[in-house]
């Protein structure tokens, strides 16, 4: 497969093979050049990203190729891994900077101030549903609250491509909601 | 709080006490009448209804609990339990009857057949957005089994609501969109 914006399958592009994100990547992607979800749990463990958080479920990681998945195959390339790369670095940011004692955790409206800081316009009903479903005894961990971002990033995408008139309303087919909110 | 439909609170309706299922959900229920996650967690592995089957995951009951969580406290009362018992019986018959071999997984290619089975009516399209989401190599665990169901079900609900001319088709506010997506 030929990755857009590099014009060669993996292995082939010397632009790629210097690339530092290149060395995890190609580590657990074998010749298709593709990772699947348990290949990036281990890629992103090993990469360190999670620093002294805890490393990614598979289910977060699942989430995560489900979110920039735009052939539907259930694995990821290397464009669409260093995407991931830059989102979760930047979530990661986000998440350190209201994790302040350093536990691995935040705060139910920490949270909320974290989603706002990222420029997501929601009602407090809205930010509730997303505590109540993220939140362990009011309190959020690393690894959910990417699982998070992903999802609202995923949605917010999904949403916007069917609010063709911008104005913050969308309709749906019955098999198009399905595909879209089972998928994420 | 008051049952509807027993006009009374736990502990109060001699009618309640009667019922067996209010066994296992009085032990974890404490005074309030009302079970968490990690209650229902408890609650299901000691009624046994995951039968020779993994327990429920924390995950999943989360699932259970926001499906039928009208008023939106995250816990649940003893009629939403209920209601979630008879639903958890029927999607265990459903799994069982495709679980030919008892090895407490079912196949992609099963899952579309027991999803058509509960009356869904999705393109070929969302079935593999689902067997993609749920299944790990292929296979499908009882527990992702339920997870999907309670999600496939709690979306249907939603949609439903707001599809109000009956066409299969309903718009959603972003707002509304994030609230109904993002806590299911």
């Amino acid at each position: 497969m030929a990755y857009p914006g590099y014009g060669a399958g993996p292995g082939g592009a010397p632009g790629m093979q210097q690339d530092p994100l290149y060395g995890y990547f190609s580590a657990v992607a074998g010749h298709d050049g593709q990772i699947s979800a348990d290949e990036l749990q281990r890629c992103l463990t090993q990469s360190g990203i999670s620093g002294s958080y805890q490393p990614f479920s598979l289910d977060t990681c699942r989430l995560m190729i489900n979110m920039l998945d735009r052939d539907m195959s259930g694995t990821m390339g290397f464009v669409e891994f260093k995407e991931l790369w830059q989102a979760l670095n930047g979530w990661k940011n986000t998440f350190a900077s209201f994790d302040r004692d350093h536990s691995g955790m935040v705060e139910g409206h920490e949270l909320q101030q974290a989603i706002s800081s990222m420029g997501y316009n929601l009602s407090q009903q809205a930010m509730n549903c997303i505590m109540k479903r993220y939140s362990l005894n009011g309190r959020i961990p690393f690894d959910e609250f990417v699982a998070c971002c992903v999802r609202l990033r995923a949605l917010t995408d999904q949403f916007r491509r069917r609010d063709t008139s911008h104005n913050g309303s969308a309709t749906f087919q019955y098999d198009d909601f399905i595909q879209v909110t089972m998928s994420i």
